[in-house]
Order: structure tokens, then C-alpha cells, then sequence
């Protein structure tokens, strides 16, 4: 009996980089894990990946007598999936125009498939995460920024430009929204990711000098979206309502999607996620104020299952998907 | 050589019943129209549609020797694909859960598709109007309602729920916009439809008494989306703006499902895409400011090009894909 094929997962962080090895059937057989060298620009972390990837070939011949079937890797960033060049990192220097997939191919003589880190996100939460068994999904990962990813029959669906599942530069309020990171007013990203949960409380501790809220003990800086995320699960009031508020506008923005996609299910990760109920309660809520009916009524939006993990898992959950495809 | 094959479209609007005899390169062959009995309900109108059918398998039977291959039913109103029901009809009495392709299927002795006219449109005009060689596209219907469509590999996207593109349903200004049909405030709808046109201009009228707008001279009754769509074209200023302001709307709709879609191009037909540039000029521009840049910069929004027929060539395009596929 042959044994059970096996891929290597990359995921291609600001802060981390990490590659795991990992079956057919979405197991981590083991994980390595290293810190992005950021300052040092893509140079330097180009051949770091490859001597990761080259520790997971090594690991897969050692242990299991066995060579990897390929390589997934999700980028953190804009990609084109028809060039195969990555579009570019906010944070990174250095990645523009970088042919990362063609690169690692030829390093590790595997296939390689390149993916951005929220379609390959999405997938991974559809093979082997909060999305089993549903044909169709919509992701959304809301940390520093909002990304997503668009899943249909099991698959991702780029779009004509790869840039299918930018729901976080929705424009939701372009009239009273505050600018986004990307020039824009009212984007979804200015009024939903981690920062916008910070922004928004700066801005109301500026405002209402007399609150009650624990944020006033803080330094301006040190409000934050964890902090205020934090504050909320302490039942802090003025926490609570500016994560309502975000998860108004974002039950908004799904409902809009889903009108028009109409998706199995909505699955929500990344680090704001981790409120759980306290955001999606809410979200829930707006959306099946402003859903349309069939939508409205049977669309669960849930947390993502994967975690900390979802890079590596999702990377490789596109290697799968390819292979089998190829 | 066995002959082209053809199949029979069939449009079941509130106003007017058509059918028509297409080939498989969507032209028509025969067409024929009745005045819908709406006032005598489903009930009236059924034995009318199968006796439209019967002419039309009569007309292929004695000029083409030939049997239709099919017949596609395109109608207005939700339909629910899975079971094949018909949900209502906002127009017509007694039309809800009818099983109207099963009811015409026996009739006629072929197999029958039933499907509602946004999507029958939007996939006439992937096949056979404004959106050939094109993979996916977004179709937009803007007349007394907004309906839609979204065309994914040349085929419907249904949804998981029979409700994908309802785009007129997307709540674009749930805080200063006008309430909708449905119930709910600030829809694409209430927004940017027909009768949306005649509402804000006769909200204008009303507030602004010294205007010099030719549609001072109507009756409110007959300020409507085709008198204030006639005023714009003849340059009335505030005809013009009223259009221009519904265009924004629509650009700002159009952006947000783009980014998460990412068609290769948007269709829009229905009666007031009649106007032409002077409603997709300030639509695509307010698009372009919306939209994420490579959408922005790279989705064509055009307009639909099979105008009156589209509701046949749909409905037979429906027919002919199914066919195909079975």
C-alpha cells in the first residue's frame, strides 16, 4: 500500500515564517517555526524558506521514507495567481514582482504552488476546518488588516485579477467612515480590523473625558485592539459597544457579499476572531437585519477551526487541491 | 448532417408572456407575445404559456421538420432552483410554489428548465450579448426592480441558497436612504431602480420650489424614472442630477461586490440602462473611486446589448447550457 501522500505548508508571515509537513488529510506530522527577518527584506527571506523547506524534505526522508508530494505557500500580500509574481508586501521590502513560487520550485525540485495567505486561509478552513462538508464559503480573516477569500465548489476562487475576496476595501461608509490605510473612506478594514477597534477607542477617550471605562488608565498608545478586545471580555462598557459597532459594520459588509454570493457559510478568523461570540453575536445580528430573507435565515457565520495554524494548513491545503488537479 | 439544434425560450413577465424558437448560436428563429392576464392570476396564465409552447413546437414541427430540444423558462420572480418551485411573484396572484418547469415539462412532452430571469438574463448575455468570451460577469437588471446575476466558467452561480446576485437587495445606506419595497432602508433598489428615479425627483420638486426643471410642469403622478430619465437626456439639470446621484449608488454597489467577485466585466441591462453613458459614465466613475485597484483598473462596466429579446435568448439559454449538461 502506498502511504498516504504528504505536502509541505509555507506560510510566508511579517512576523513569522513557518513551513510545517502535513498529510492528505490535513495533519500536521510536524511543524517548524522561525522569525521573519523583516528588516533585512526579502534577501534574507527568501533563502531562510528554502533551508526551512529543505528541514521538512530531510524530516519527511528520515522519518517517513518519504518525499513530499509539493509545496503551498501562502504569502502575506497581494499576489497575482496568473503571473505567479508576488504583487507586493506592505511590510516587507523587497518581494515586488518576485517570482517566490518558481524560486522554491527550483530550491527544493518539488511543486510549488503560491497563494496569498487568505485564499489559502479560506481553503484550508473549507478541506479541513470550520467549513467540512460545505460546498461553498466566504472567509474572512480580521487582525491588522481584513482579508478573505471566496471558496466555491471546494475550490478558491481567484476572479479575473486575483483579487476575488477583498471584502476588507469594501467601501461600506464612504460619508462618515473614517480614511483607510489605502487612501479610501469608510472601508471596511478603517472600521473593523484590530487598529480600527484601537482607533475608534482613542478617538471616544479623546472625546468623553468623563467615562468609566479601565481603557482611561492606559497610554494613548498602548489602546489597541487587543487591549480594547481584552477590556470588552471584561464586560468594559465602552469597550463592548466599540466592538458592537464594529460588528455592525461588518454584519453590514456580509450581508451585502452575501446577497450576491450567497455562501453555504460565513466563517470568520484571524487574531479579532479570538472575541468570539462578543463579535460574532453582534455580527450575526446586523447581518440578519440587512441579509436578504433566504439569506438572512440560513447562512451561519462561525469561527475559523484552524488557529495559529491556518497558514501552514492552508498553504498545504492548496498543494493538495493542485496536485489533484494536475 | 442532423440540423442545429433549438430549443424554445419562454419569458413570463408581470406585463407580457413571450416565447420564442432559438437555434444553439441564440438567434431567434419565431418569436411570440401575449399580454400577461395578471389580473386573473397564475391560474390564467399557465394554459396560456403551454398553448404559447405548443405554437412554437407546432412552428419548429412544420418549417424545420424538427422537435425542440428543450425549453427554458425565464421568470419573474425568486425561484428556488433545488426544489423547482416557484417562492412568489410580487405581481401576480397564485403563482407560489407552483412547479411551473414540471407543470410546462408535461405539457409539452420536453424537458423543461425553469430558472428566474435575472439569472436566464445574465447568462444570455455571457453566451450570446454584451458578455461573449468572457468567463465570468457580473449582470445587473435595473428597471421597476434591481435584480442580478453573477456568471462564474459561463454558467449560473445559484448559491447555496438560490439567491446569488440579488443585487438589489444590498444595503448600501442603511442610514440616510430611503426605505425599500422589502422593508428595509437604503437598498441598491430604493436607490437606483426606476421607480427610485421618480421618487427622489418628486422629493426634490417638492423641496425645491424654484427649480427650473422641465418635470415642473408634470404632474407628480406622471414624474416617473421614464419622465425623469427623458428630462436628462434633453439635458434637464435636475433630471441630470437625480440620474448622476443614482449612478454613484450604483458605482459604490458595483465596487463592493467587485472586490470580493472579481468579474472580468459587468453587464447592465433592464429599462434604465436605456439611458446609456449618461448613467455608466458617473457609474464607472464612482466605480473606479470605490473599487480596489486592479478592479478598478481593469473591469469593463458595459451595457447589455440584447435589450428587449434578452428574457427569450435567456430562458433558451438556460435550456441549452442544461441540456448540454445532462
Amino acid at each position: 500500500m502506498p502511504p498516504v501522500p504528504v505536502v509541505i505548508g509555507v506560510d510566508v508571515g511579517n512576523t513569522r515564517l513557518s513551513t510545517a509537513l502535513i498529510d492528505a488529510a490535513g495533519n500536521i506530522l510536524h511543524l517548524w517555526r522561525e522569525a521573519t527577518p523583516a528588516e533585512e527584506g526579502a534577501n534574507a527571506v527568501i533563502p531562510l524558506l528554502i533551508q526551512m523547506i529543505r528541514q521538512a524534505q530531510d524530516y519527511a526522508q528520515g522519518q517517513r521514507n518519504q518525499s513530499p508530494a509539493g509545496v503551498g505557500i501562502g504569502f502575506g500580500g497581494p499576489i497575482d495567481h496568473i503571473t505567479g509574481l508576488i504583487r507586493r508586501s506592505h511590510h516587507v521590502a523587497g518581494w515586488d514582482g518576485v517570482a517566490l513560487g518558481e524560486l522554491l520550485q527550483e530550491a527544493s525540485g518539488l511543486p510549488a504552488f503560491l497563494e496569498n495567505d487568505a485564499n489559502a486561509g479560506g481553503l484550508g478552513e473549507a478541506l479541513f476546518g470550520a467549513g467540512q462538508g460545505a460546498d461553498s464559503l466566504l472567509y474572512v480573516n480580521i487582525g491588522t488588516g481584513i482579508g478573505g477569500a471566496v471558496i466555491i465548489n471546494s475550490r478558491i476562487h481567484r476572479g479575473a485579477h486575483s483579487n476575488a475576496g477583498e471584502i476588507g476595501h469594501v467601501v461600506i461608509d464612504p460619508w462618515q467612515g473614517p480614511i483607510c490605510t489605502c487612501g479610501k473612506r469608510g472601508c471596511l478594514e478603517a472600521l473593523a480590523s484590530g487598529p480600527a477597534l484601537g482607533t475608534a477607542a482613542r478617538r471616544r477617550l479623546q472625546e468623553e473625558t468623563n467615562t468609566h471605562s479601565a481603557l482611561t488608565a492606559l497610554p494613548a498608545h498602548e489602546v489597541t485592539g487587543s487591549t480594547v478586545g481584552e477590556a470588552a471580555q471584561q464586560g468594559d462598557h465602552l469597550a463592548l459597544e466599540i466592538v458592537q459597532k464594529a460588528a455592525e459594520y461588518l454584519g453590514l459588509a456580509l450581508a451585502g457579499v452575501a446577497n450576491v454570493l450567497d455562501p453555504e457559510l460565513i466563517v470568520i478568523g484571524g487574531g479579532v476572531s479570538e472575541l468570539g461570540d462578543l463579535l460574532l453575536e453582534p455580527t450575526r445580528q446586523a447581518f440578519q437585519g440587512y441579509a436578504a430573507l433566504p439569506v438572512a435565515a440560513s447562512t451561519p457565520i462561525v469561527t475559523a477551526q484552524l488557529g495559529y495554524d491556518a497558514g501552514v494548513v492552508g498553504a498545504a491545503a492548496v498543494a493538495l487541491v493542485e496536485l489533484e488537479a494536475t
